[in-house]
């Protein structure tokens, strides 16, 4: 259960380069391709021909060429032409409105009518050169809404991260969980802790000492329909934790899309922007590294509390303090899924 | 849908020499093995024991023998013997009609009253010492019919064989499709082009020029159930193309067989039949190698294809002109399937 | 189709080493581990918090605690505290009857309230130090009853075990088989027989001669749900066969449990139970070594015999004499089932 109406993370930029890229999105196989002026384009992938695959093709002349025998399809969903064919009473296939912005090229898997960019959830940190961005790509075979519940109840990284940003305050520290308009915003604050090696890491990477307490925080925000911005960071104890001057502290934010594939996999882009030395692309990569191997570590859960799921479909999931975020955020969903059945 | 009653190939002797072999054909498993006498026997692969598979026995005194218990099976379908026990009343297994011939294994999976081993397709080439014969086996996860549009509509070699045996002028020439009796044949002549990499290799090896202009031509013909033959060739531009002597040309015959496994998967025996330097066994090898490489580049489009078509199972496919071998090799099967469900 | 109010073999003491292991059986997964105590515990695998699955958790202060949230379960089933959390009304997770016994883990998958330790089948050979036991786990994708089947008819040793344990006169040798109370006994005697290969290495084991004929015995006994000993030896030709002193003969208990996972599959503990040299750890790993080998030959055979019986399963076995111990035994479980099902 996914609204549809609504932009989704397809791609990033890189995975065109090469060639037209398959994915299916909310159940939907699209391709995904550059046209002649660079424009991003988004088909069913699907030759109206012979049900080749498009993704299959390759590009000529700004148009989408099957693999199979040819045919040239336009961006609009129309055959440009086909060799020796009149194509003018050819059916047309399926155009998914796309754009690409911020770094990412988004989709409206819905009633193309409905879309609108300007929708397209604003990303402050992508506009900047005050910040950088590092991230990766992984598919899941989870309902993404277990992934929102997972980002929006950090309690988890204290058993999940235990290595690297877990630490104990966490489960001790109270999470206070509010719904804005379309965003829920659940926050914790941990006053005064010693930092986990994560953020060891990251003070003194701003030449911070890392033996010393810190006041640590968390504030998830997720909106709808697939994304959670995380802002984490941790400041010398005292000097005003969340609102301290940036030189005590380290901070940044864990940017998550969950675009579903089906109802019970997902492509999951994560990653982290920083506004600290954003033009040092060593440390990008040092970071995007680091947080690979630990939002790697969800995986197998989340695979496996699916599995649980599908295997006990009448059990009801508790909805405790700590789950407020993904309740709160599932409620939004459902209204939203709702308004889409009318 | 595939017609039942009619011979299909099984598999080549080679396949026979270690072992019994087990193969699903036409949605039956079977056993093939050869009998004391050397004559090929198919069976259902299932002993009326304990419906072990019986594939996974041994040859002894020219019987079968099954591997758990040591049943013993006659390749009429009756058991011969079993240690210890009186088997005269033992149930009957399916026998399945079959025969060697042309070089391979062909069996006949429906009504074993109506077959015939008159009615196996001719193969002139198998029956020539002028002719020698390369090929192999492929296991494809598609509908028998697609590969056999495939075979019947070779424009797909311009955009699947790119760099061996696909050139532009294919597109561009027209082709004619037509139905005689029982088999359907669509042709192909392209005059006055350069030859593309597969066929200036086969001009060298018949000691023609490479860098002069030839005149190709593509004539396939389509025998049910599952049989396409394609004559291939290219002669030295103005020597009378098809109908140039020997000397001038270099010409082949692509053989194809594709026996259904399910409705979705096949058996696919691809090879060529060439009627220059029949005894080069090097040379033989060479062609196989290199067919074996261009045939591989079917397989991802096709399975690909098949995924598309069950998922739009709603979806009709166009039937243009370069389709008419498909279109019309399908009129023939569907005549066949319809007579047999009377 | 299988009886759940009764002893099963869940896994080894080895298996709980390290952390706590998850385990599908009679459809039901299941989380074993040892409490504070070292005794140990049955649940299932499935937190009451958000479902995941508690294997996947760890233990501390003899709890297992959720690898996820920190939930933190009793081995009543019952939440024994989480971070933050009033737990006295979260809901209860079932807890399964297990008991360690015999150098295994039992668990009763069924109604709790009739689980009676005392009703685990008596092993006479793990309670002495005359006794030596080696062993191994398979995970086979067939019908428990599948290797009952196999278990109870030994003929199979000649053709799938040919090359260790089959000779051609277990063949020749008629069974006897019976049933007496819970248990199916099914016996072959062969007389002045030479031994085959892992009879010989069984005799020089024993400081006797190879190559002189033996008295060879096995007699195999069924007692539900799941369990088939096996005696099994060889004594030197003329000097009492079964009853032969001990410096005259080789034998021992091959050991069988059979647990079922689900309807077709299986966890299959296989072993070794010999009253000689029980003292030599290295002899135990040969023979253990030597078992695993020829074990694994059945488990080809199981798995394509199930696909067969998937594939018809309005097909009806035979049920000669030698499948009597099959037979016997199958009446034995659909008793038990039929009076589950009351």
């Amino acid at each position: 259960m996914f609204p549809k109406n609504c932009w989704y993370v397809a791609c990033t930029p890189d995975e065109l380069e090469e060639k037209p890229l398959g994915r299916r999105i909310c159940n939907e196989s699209m391709v995904f391709y550059r046209d002649g002026e660079g424009q991003v384009a988004a088909l069913e992938d699907f030759c109206p021909h012979r049900g080749a695959p498009l993704s299959l093709g390759f590009m000529e002349d700004g148009n989408l060429v099957c693999g199979y025998h040819g045919l040239k399809m336009g961006s609009d969903g129309k055959t440009v032409s086909m060799p020796g064919q009149r194509v003018q009473n050819f059916p047309c296939i399926r155009r998914y409105p796309v754009h690409e912005r911020y770094g990412f090229i988004w989709v409206w898997p819905g009633d193309a009518d409905k879309a609108d960019v300007a929708t397209i959830p604003h990303q402050h940190w992508a506009e900047s050169s005050d910040w950088a961005y590092g991230g990766g790509l992984y598919h899941i075979q989870c309902d993404y809404r277990l992934m929102i519940d997972n980002l929006m109840d950090l309690t988890h990284e204290t058993y999940v991260h235990a290595s690297s940003i877990g630490q104990k305050e966490i489960d001790e520290a109270p999470v206070a969980t509010k719904t804005e308009g379309d965003t829920v915003i659940t926050s914790r604050f941990m006053d005064h802790v010693m930092p986990p090696p994560f953020w060891q890491n990251a003070l003194q990477g701003n030449d911070l000492p890392t033996d010393q307490p810190v006041d640590r925080w968390q504030i998830c925000r997720f909106t709808p329909p697939a994304q959670v911005m995380i802002e984490v960071g941790v400041a010398l104890a005292g000097k005003g934790g969340y609102d301290a001057q940036p030189q005590h502290k380290a901070s940044s934010i864990v940017v998550d899309f969950m675009t579903p594939e089906t109802e019970t996999s997902i492509w999951y882009f994560w990653g982290m922007a920083r506004n600290f030395k954003p033009e040092d692309q060593a440390l990008t990569d040092t970071i995007r590294e680091g947080q690979g191997i630990i939002f790697s570590e969800d995986l197998d859960m989340l695979e496996r509390q699916q599995q649980n799921l599908l295997a006990y479909p009448e059990r009801r999931l508790m909805k405790l303090n700590i789950d407020s975020g993904g309740v709160q955020s599932r409620r939004l969903l459902d209204n939203l899924i709702k308004a889409e059945q009318v």
